[in-house]
């Protein structure tokens, strides 16, 4: 099982936390400016200080050469945010490390020479800041990494010295939506230094409802607070998008009923079906499940359906690859079975 | 039950066949110059000629006063197409005579002094110029009835002068109306002197691809000529519409067979509903029953929810005068339970 395929605290509301740390080795230069022959001894390097730390970390991890992997493959690992659009694009040494239940991976050669992160249903924090954090001090007893005394951890981008550190949570807040008070929690997110994106990165729109709010600050912070405002930011939002929730029911029962019940049975009976009109379908049921209106519908699938219905995913699930109207079809096939 | 809760020959797209003649008595003015006494007259001796003829008749009709009837059950008559909208205004003398299955209804004092109409599901034409032709002959038999050997039956307005027929059918083209072709067939019948409609007369829109097509001439032929001329036009009516749906299916499958499943979750599941919305839905089901695509879905089921989603008949089903919203939800009930 993977973890996404499980349920974590506040499930309603985050579907899931993750914590990137990058890291750099002192003696090399950044990734872009690397030889291939050099990239390659990084990745090497990196691999052999997770391998030689323990035998269980051997047997639980996979090494991922990009270059060597199908491009449905890479891309299904951009669904599901196991690695960035960029880096699945390969290169010499770019390398994944991930462990069976896809909860950690690494990205070697991406930007910096390591991005190690960990991610975990519902809202757990501290618990993929810990998973992170031990990773990176197995790499820090074993390998020598950048790190200076006043500004923290050296980055190929200047925007993540310090603390290296980028810790998300995805939530899911049809109430903000639907009264459009969205656009204010983002701005005033933003001027307090957290970015808000969509499901799928930096321009991509909240499609279904489902944003991923993560820390813009690198420099002059430790990662406790990081975590500790993020985690702040995180309870303010539940408690106000219940809030709203409760408030849209009490004010018109019916028509979120009626929205919420639409959404079941047009992905209970669909024959094809888009991945951006899934995803909005999936969000008016993940509201109704929260406030009681569907029974028998459990977080776990709707988060395995959240990032099983992307095109390259669904080609690996089938097993081979489709065209668009094929993928469609496919998706509502899938969809309609985990119902 | 009721004639539109049975399904007729080609019921896929035929929903019903109507014919109606126009008859008035000779020794009386026409209705709107009728004072109200003498309304009150025709009316009786009307009723009287029809309850006098047998046992059987009186037992099978009942005589309604539109003045002294609720608003509702006067709206729903018009829903079930029984009487015309002016008709269900009331006025003195205006009454109405149905029969139990309400198959056959007549208007006292409409336009003419009574219109008889005789409905049957299905296509069946010959049928219902029958069952109006064997009561306009008892009219004939116990009152003087207006006739001139060469102009034909008198009416109050000359469109219906002749043989005071119209002879109408209502089909369900889904097929026309989504190839656009529709337009042209509408203009064709136009020309050899047919009216096109929608589900609920004059200037109704075609919700749900239903269309009443009906004679416009009434001078110069026969009543079998009319009948005749009609069922030619709906025999390659049907092939058309046949041939289009086979077509339509077997170039997009999947975009079909979405559409009906899509359309069949929404009713089953949706907790309101516009009568708009509940047409439109009801139509591509009714589609994708004559496509073999939904199995288990009478076209008797579908006809009873056709004409019986209208906000009265609605309110009379439920048995209490109801709001838009909370008509809407009824009516989501009402089809939910049927399906």
């Amino acid at each position: 099982m993977n973890w996404y395929e499980g349920a974590g605290p506040e499930g309603d509301i985050v579907l899931s936390s993750r914590v990137r740390l990058a890291r750099n080795l002192k003696e090399f230069p950044f990734p872009h400016k690397l030889s291939p022959a050099t990239a390659r001894e990084v990745a090497d390097r990196i691999e052999e200080a997770l391998f030689s730390a323990s035998a269980n970390l051997k047997r639980e991890f996979a090494s991922l050469e990009m270059d060597a992997m199908e491009e449905t493959d890479r891309v299904s690992m951009v669904e599901k945010h196991l690695i960035s659009k960029e880096f699945a694009a390969g290169g010499t040494g770019r390398r994944t490390l991930v462990n069976r239940d896809e909860s950690i991976s690494m990205m070697v050669n991406e930007e910096d020479h390591v991005r190690i992160q960990a991610m975990r249903a519902g809202f757990a924090l501290d618990e993929s800041y810990a998973d992170a954090l031990r990773l990176a001090r197995l790499f820090e007893e074993k390998l020598d990494i950048g790190f200076h005394p006043q500004f923290g951890y050296g980055t190929a981008c200047p925007t993540n010295t310090g603390t290296g550190m980028r810790a998300s949570v995805m939530v899911h807040l049809p109430g903000l939506v639907m009264t459009g008070y969205i656009a204010a929690v983002v701005e005033s997110l933003r001027k307090i230094g957290f970015t808000v994106r969509g499901l799928y990165g930096e321009n991509s729109e909240a499609t279904g409802a489902i944003f991923q709010v993560s820390n813009q600050i690198t420099l002059g912070v430790s990662e406790e607070e990081t975590v500790a405002d993020l985690k702040r930011l995180v309870v303010q939002g539940l408690e106000q998008e219940r809030g709203i929730r409760k408030e849209l029911y009490r004010l018109q029962p019916l028509t979120l009923e009626d929205r919420v019940n639409r959404a079941y049975g047009i992905l209970k009976y669909a024959r094809k079906i888009s991945s951006e009109e899934a995803l909005q379908q999936l969000s008016d049921i993940r509201l109704g499940v929260s406030l009681g209106l569907l029974r028998n519908i459990r977080v776990e699938t709707l988060n395995r359906l959240t990032l099983g219905v992307g095109p390259a995913t669904l080609q690996k699930t089938v097993g081979r690859p489709m065209g668009p109207d094929e993928r469609d079809a496919a998706r509502a096939a899938t969809i309609r079975d985990c119902l």
